[in-house]
């Protein structure tokens, strides 16, 4: 798919992976809870891929959890969390441009009983960490923000929100779908103690996923699928080894440089009339475009009939301005003139 | 892996299984939520397989709910379920041999405030349809008993369970880890209104199962995962396409004949002094063997270094016997004598 500018959504599994996965689809298939050496086989692989994904973000191998995905680690770590306070409620700091799994998973808790603050960003996509500190209450138990917006390519300052959590003494979860592997990340120096990963955005496989908890075993986090005592008791069903290899080869694989469709993409948007949405903390990989007329929309769509997206892909079958563009509040108008183009991820060299 | 007999803890990915998913990878990899053609493509594929598993059991195909496998369509089901009802609770009636998962599930919602009964199974570990029916409240929502026990093989009468359940109004879950594709299913003729799948017991990926649910789109069912839309609103988290269109190619390419294996085994096992629990109505690929000494054990042992079970994979990192033999009544002693011996399961030939 030469014309798929939509890496954002979703990446191929590179081949790198697909090698890695190979012999545990169906060579050394067993179950990882089997009580013999092809189980055992198994679960030493999974058990690699754990450190593996947690030498990545500094955390213990025990710390991680693997999910079917980054929604499913955002939910474990929101309902699991907050399910330990059932009886006595409490209060949860979000933001209004989170991933739709976060902010549905908080309508949800919100049904239930729980308070919930949507912050909201700057014009940019930013979340000011003042902003977090204002809103603290008495009975604020979790602060769950995403490091890098996935329809803007803003990256926040998640180290800033961290200080705050610890601060006050309220746990911090964040959503890094979109920037594990691109952006640094120390879990400790940044004061993270629940953190969401993707496969499919790293050139790994769809359908899994991994949840960081800081001393998992101790974090009496209640689990969202329970089952025969798998991921330290926190996510029960049979661990899908090829799915959790492919991850861990993603993380190992992942690019340090940037794909030479990058090049071409330069070439080609500096032909159009726009702005580049999101700020100057951006992730490079994810642009998001407003281009300043119809007629330029239409001269880019028809030159260049690229597989894009309008909004996220979790927005794309409606039809309304997404949730992030109206918060950052750019009208209607303007947000049909806007589209997110996303290139081949890499990592953001540091420096 | 030819020494392996623990088809029942998980089984190979066939090579047509892999054939199919292998486009889905990394050639035609869009997001199926994306709205251009490639995203369009993986949402068509995914429509597909989900007719597939739909016919499979008689279902219709907005009825089937992909998840990551039958642990968490069994929470699904459960907590999907009675979390309906979080403000007047109820009563739910399951079984003493269910999966881990499931009790589990039971245990939690006991925690806050649900009831619990669990049927007693028999020795041979069937389940009556009288001692269900027994059991009934007037504030009982929801039954849930398996189809076929993962440690036995014992098919259980749950047509008769869904007769009594349509009759009391109460609503009818089974967990089909074990026998979809094996046992003939017809969800109406059988009145059931939750039934959970799984990839990885049926030659498909591990990652993957499903949750039908009937009427799913008017069942108000919470969704265990919240997410952006996906599986008519039940099941968040990007749709992997690759895993779905395993499963399907799964239930497609599904033997209707016993593995050559099969002979071999019975072969073996007519050298040695057992007696085979479960009962008559069992699926011949399941075999709960209790040899009649610990002599006779240390024979097959050594005559057959097998990779097999004691319990199933999920009990098997503990050294108790398991809840499945302690229900039928099996003393420590005699359950340590006891081996789950599963072969390439096939679809039982109706007739
Ligand atoms: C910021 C963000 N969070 C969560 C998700 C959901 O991830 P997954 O598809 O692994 O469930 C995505 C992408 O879909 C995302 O971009
Ligand atoms: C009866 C039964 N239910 C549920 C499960 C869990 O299925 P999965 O591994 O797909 O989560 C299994 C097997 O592990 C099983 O045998």
């Amino acid at each position: 798919m030469d014309n798929y500018y939509d890496y954002a959504a979703s990446t191929p599994v590179s081949q790198r992976v697909l090698d890695a996965m190979k012999p545990w689809e169906n060579e050394k298939f067993a179950n990882a809870s089997s009580d013999h050496q092809a189980g055992r086989a198994s679960a030493l692989a999974i058990q690699q891929a754990r450190e593996c994904i947690a030498e990545k973000i500094r955390a213990l191998p025990s710390e991680i959890i693997f999910t079917s995905g980054a929604s499913e680690a955002n939910n474990l770590a929101l309902k699991g969390f907050t399910f330990k306070h059932l009886d006595t409620k409490g209060h949860i700091i979000t933001s209004e441009i989170e991933h739709k799994c976060i902010l549905n998973t908080c309508a949800f808790l919100e049904s239930i009983g729980f308070e919930v603050t949507y912050l909201a960003p700057d014009r940019d996509g930013r979340i000011s960490p003042s902003s977090l500190a204002a809103e603290i209450r008495s009975n604020t138990i979790l602060i769950s923000i995403h490091h890098v917006n996935n329809e803007l390519g803003t990256i926040q300052p998640i180290k800033e929100f961290g200080a705050i959590a610890f601060e006050n003494n309220i746990r911090f979860h964040t959503d890094a779908a979109q920037s594990f592997c691109k952006c640094d990340i120390d879990v400790d120096d940044m004061d993270i103690d629940m953190l969401s990963i993707s496969g499919h955005k790293i050139y790994g496989p769809k359908g899994i996923g991994a949840l960081y908890v800081r001393d998992a075993r101790d974090s009496e986090l209640v689990p969202l699928i329970h089952g025969g005592g798998q991921e330290a008791g926190l996510r029960g069903g049979t661990s899908p080894t090829p799915l959790i290899v492919g991850l861990a080869a993603a993380v190992e694989s992942y690019p340090t440089k940037s794909d030479s469709i990058e090049k071409q993409f330069l070439d080609v948007i500096a032909k159009f009339d726009f702005t580049r949405n999101g700020g100057v903390s951006v992730v490079p990989s994810t642009w998001s475009v407003t281009f300043q007329t119809d007629k330029e929309v239409k001269r880019f769509m028809s030159d260049y009939p690229w597989l894009i997206s309008q909004g996220s892909a979790c927005n794309a079958l409606s039809n309304v301005a997404s949730h992030v563009l109206t918060a950052i509040g750019m009208s209607e108008e303007t947000a049909r003139r806007t589209y997110r183009i996303s290139l081949p991820p890499h990592q953001i060299s540091e420096s």
